[in-house]
C-alpha cells in the first residue's frame, strides 16, 4: 500500500533519518492513562511501519521515558499550576533529547504523553534549528483547544492547557525549577504560530488570540472554506522558507474517530481531514518535527484501538505516506 | 468557552432581550414524546447557558405550554387534515404569544413541539415585524422535509407536513377554527423563503417548489458547493435588509447526530454543518426569531441526550455563540 | 418522494428500458457471502422501486445466476491467479448477457457479486457500444482499490483485484479458457478510465497508474477540492460525447455506511458523497450501464442491512432519482 516518500526535505540533510522519543508522561493533566500511549502506538506497529514501509532509518533508544528520577517528591501548586516542578523537569529533560536529535539533522517524532510535553519538544527544535540553520521555526498546532492559558488565566491549573503560553513567552517565570530554564532561544513567535481545529477555547484564551493577532482556523473556518483552502491559507501564512514543527493533539479529531482522549469535544475533524492536514504539511518539505499527544488508551474499552489507529495514521501521513 | 456576542442586531432595539416560549405540543403528527422536548432542553441547561454565558436577559413564563384548554374534545378530520382544530387553536394562541414578545423588541426563541407550531411562531413574528418596522420577514427553513404539502397533496394528513403551505397562503381556509384566523398580515412570501437541507420531498411538494420558484438547497447542493457557499447563496438571496426567522427542524441533521426525532432521514447535515448554518445566520445581525422543533426524547434510549445536546448547540450558535 | 427522471439519455434510444442481471458470484476473492448480495438488494425492494417510482420498464430473467454449469471442477492456480478458469468462464457468460441487453438499447444494471465480474460487464457494454454506435466507452471506477494488478503484480492472486488490468489490456492471456476470450473489441482505453475514491492502492498499482497516466481521484483529492469539484474534473476528463459505464464498488464508501464488504478500508466516501457521485454521472445523460459490487450481507449482523440500503441508494441515484 505504501511507498517510501520521494520528497527532498528543505531543512534536513537527508530524507530518512528519524529520531523517536517516547514520552510516558501524564502530569500535565489529571487523568491517568495517557502515559501508556507510546507503548500502544508502538505495539500497533507504528515504528515498524516507519522502518519497513516508509524506509526510515530510526534512532530510538527503545524506552518509554517516565523521567521518574526527575520528578520531585514535593510539588505543591505554584501560581495556580498543578505539579509545576514535575512538568518543568520532564519537559526540560525532553527538550534536551529533542535538541540532540534535531541538531543531528534528524526529523524528530515525539510520542506523548499529554500536551504539556510540547514545552519540551518545541523548545528543543526551536533551539536546535536556530543553532543548526540560523532560522526561527513555525508551529502548526492541531487541537480542539488553544492550550494558551497563562497560569493566571487557567481555570483548571492543568499545565497541558498552557504550553503555548510558555513557548511564546506570554507566560514567563524566573524560578529555574518552574520553567525558568526556558530562554529566548527556546521560544517561538506568536507570528509563526498557526492553529487548526479549534472548537473549545476559553474566554481568556479568545482574548489572548485576538490581542496577539494569532492565526487560528476554527472548525467554523473548516466548514466555511473546506480543509483544502484552510491548509492553503495556513501554509501560506507560514511561507515556504520556514521549518515547521507540527504538534498534533488527537482530540482535534472528532470523538467519532478518536474517543480515547482526556478532553474530547464534539464537532471535530474527520479522520480524513486529520490525515489530510498531516499530508499537506508533509508535502511542503518543511516539516522537521512531529508531536502526537493525548491518546489515552485507558479511557475507552472499545474506542482505544480506533484512537490508536487514528494516531498511527496521522503519523504515517505526516511522515510522507500518500494514497497514490 | 463562551463570550457574550458583541454583534449589534439590525432589527431589534437591543442585543440581549430574549423571549422564550416552550411549546409542549405534538398534535401535528402521530408520535407521542415531542411534547417533552422543551423540558429536556431546559433541563440540559439551555436557558441557564443563554443567561449566564451569552448574557441574555430572558423573559420566560416558566411554563411548558400544552394549551390543553384550547384543544377541542371533538376534532374529526377535515380536508384530509388530522386534528385540524387542535392544531389551529394551539398555533393561534402561540401566534399571539410570539407576537407579544416580538412587538416588545425581543428576539423570540420557541422550543417545540412538532413543526406544525411554526404556523404560530412565524405568523406571530410576521405580523409584529410588519407593525413594528413596516417590513416583511424572510424565513430560513432548515429541514429534511419541505413541510409544504397542502391538505389535499398530503399523503398522511399530518399537519406538521403543511405549515409552510399555510404560512405562504398556498393553502387557505375560511373556517375560523381551522386556520381561518390566518390573515395576510400573518403570511410570508414564497419569494422570501429559503430551504436548507432538503432530502425527503414528496412528489407533490417538488412540483410546488418548482411552480413557485422557491429557493431550496438540498443535500445535493451542499455536497456540490460546500456549506460555506450554500450559506453565501442563501443569505444573498434574502439580502441584508430583511429580518430573518429561522425555523430549524432537528431532523435536518443526520440521524448520526440527532436520532431522536419522528421522521429521521439518512444523508443529513453533520452537527458541524448544523451549527455552521446557525452561526452564519447569527452573523448577519438580521435574525429576530428561532424555532427549534421535532426533538423527541422518547424515541431513543441512547440517542436522546445526544439529540438534545445537538439542539442546545444549534440554539446557542443561532444566538451568537462563536468558537473564537 | 421520487419522480421519474425526465432527462433524455444521449446514447440510449429511450429513457426507461432497463436490463437487469443478477450475478451471484464470489469466486474472484476468498470470502463467501458476496454471492448473496443480489437477492438481498432485490428483497430490499430495489427492482420494485425502479419499476414503480422511477418508472423503468425492467427486463430481468428473475434469476440470480451462479453459472454453476460454467465452472470447471479442476481449477488450479495459473500465473498466480486463483480460480482463473471459473472467473474466466463466468465473466465470459456474463459478458454475453450484458452485450445482449446493451445491443437492445437497454441501460444495463448488474448486481454483483465480487468486482471480478466487471470483466464481464464492461467487456459486454464496450463491444455492444462499438457495434451499436461506433463509439468507445469510458469507465468510472468508484472504489477504495484500483483493482488494476496484473496476475504477476498481485500479492493475493484474487482476481477481483485484477479486472481493470484485463479490461485495459495491461494484462493479457492467450489461453481461451483463461481470459483469452477477451479481444480488442471488449477492451477499454486507459485514457477513458477514471478512478474515484482510491485509498488503498498497492505499490505496484501506484506505478501502473503513474506509468499509464491514468486519471485517479483519491480521497486526498476529495478532501482537497470537495466532491463537487472532483466530479466536475472527472466528467470533464471524459467529455460529454462518450458513453459511460459506472462500476461502483460499495467499499468506496466508508465502513461507517457500508461495513458489510470484504475489504473495508477506513477514510472512505460518506453516503452523501456516494449518492452525489451517482447523481452527477446520471445528470450527464451519458450513462449506459452500472455495476454495483462487493456488498456482502453475511459479513456483519448489524451492518448488513445498512450496507444493502446504501447500495440501493447508489443505484437509485445513478438511475436518475433526485432530491428535488
Ligand atoms: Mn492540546
Ligand atoms: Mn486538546
Ligand atoms: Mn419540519
Ligand atoms: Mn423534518
Ligand atoms: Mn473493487
Ligand atoms: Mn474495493
Amino acid at each position: 500500500m505504501t511507498s517510501a516518500p520521494t520528497l527532498q526535505p528543505k531543512f534536513l540533510p537527508t530524507r530518512n533519518q528519524l529520531g523517536v522519543v517516547a514520552v510516558g508522561f501524564s502530569g500535565g493533566q489529571c487523568k491517568p492513562g495517557v502515559d501508556a500511549a507510546p507503548m500502544a502506538l508502538i505495539e500497533a506497529g507504528l515504528i515498524d511501519q516507519l522502518k519497513e514501509e516508509l524506509e526510515f532509518n530510526v534512532t530510538y533508544d527503545g524506552q518509554v521515558h517516565a523521567y521518574t528520577e526527575a520528578i520531585p517528591t514535593e510539588d505543591p501548586d505554584y501560581r495556580n499550576m498543578k505539579k509545576p516542578r514535575a512538568v518543568s523537569a520532564v519537559t526540560n529533560a525532553l527538550s534536551q533529547q529533542v535538541y540532540e536529535h534535531s541538531m543531528a539533522g534528524r526529523f524528530v517524532l515525539t510520542l506523548g504523553g499529554d500536551h504539556s510535553i510540547a514545552i519540551g519538544t518545541i523548545s528543543g527544535t526551536a533551539k536546535a534549528t536556530r543553532e543548526r540553520l540560523g532560522r526561527d521555526i513555525a508551529v502548526i498546532w492541531v487541537d480542539a483547544h488553544a492550550d494558551i492559558n497563562t497560569p493566571e488565566s487557567s481555570g483548571s491549573g492543568n499545565i497541558h492547557g498552557m504550553p503555548v503560553a510558555f513557548l511564546t513567552g506570554l507566560a514567563k517565570e524566573d524560578k529555574e525549577d518552574t520553567f525558568g530554564w526556558l530562554r529566548d532561544e527556546h521560544r517561538i513567535s506568536v507570528k509563526k504560530l498557526v492553529y487548526i481545529g479549534l472548537r473549545d477555547v476559553d474566554r481568556g484564551e479568545k482574548k489572548i488570540l485576538r490581542d496577539n493577532g494569532i492565526k487560528a482556523f476554527s472548525m467554523h473556518d473548516i466548514d466555511r472554506y473546506g480543509i483544502g483552502k484552510v491548509m492553503d491559507q495556513a501554509l501560506g501564512w507560514i511561507g515556504s522558507d520556514t521549518p515547521i514543527h507540527l504538534s498534533f493533539d488527537i482530540d482535534a479529531l472528532d470523538p467519532q474517530w478518536a474517543p480515547s482522549t482526556g478532553t474530547a469535544v464534539r464537532g471535530g475533524l474527520t479522520l480524513r481531514e486529520g490525515d489530510f492536514i498531516a499530508e499537506c504539511v508533509a508535502e511542503t518539505g518543511s516539516l522537521i518535527a512531529l508531536d502526537l499527544v493525548e491518546v489515552n488508551p485507558s479511557l475507552e474499552t472499545e474506542g482505544a484501538s480506533e484512537t490508536v489507529r487514528a494516531g498511527c495514521s496521522i503519523v504515517r501521513c505526516a511522515l510522507g505516506d500518500t494514497l497514490l
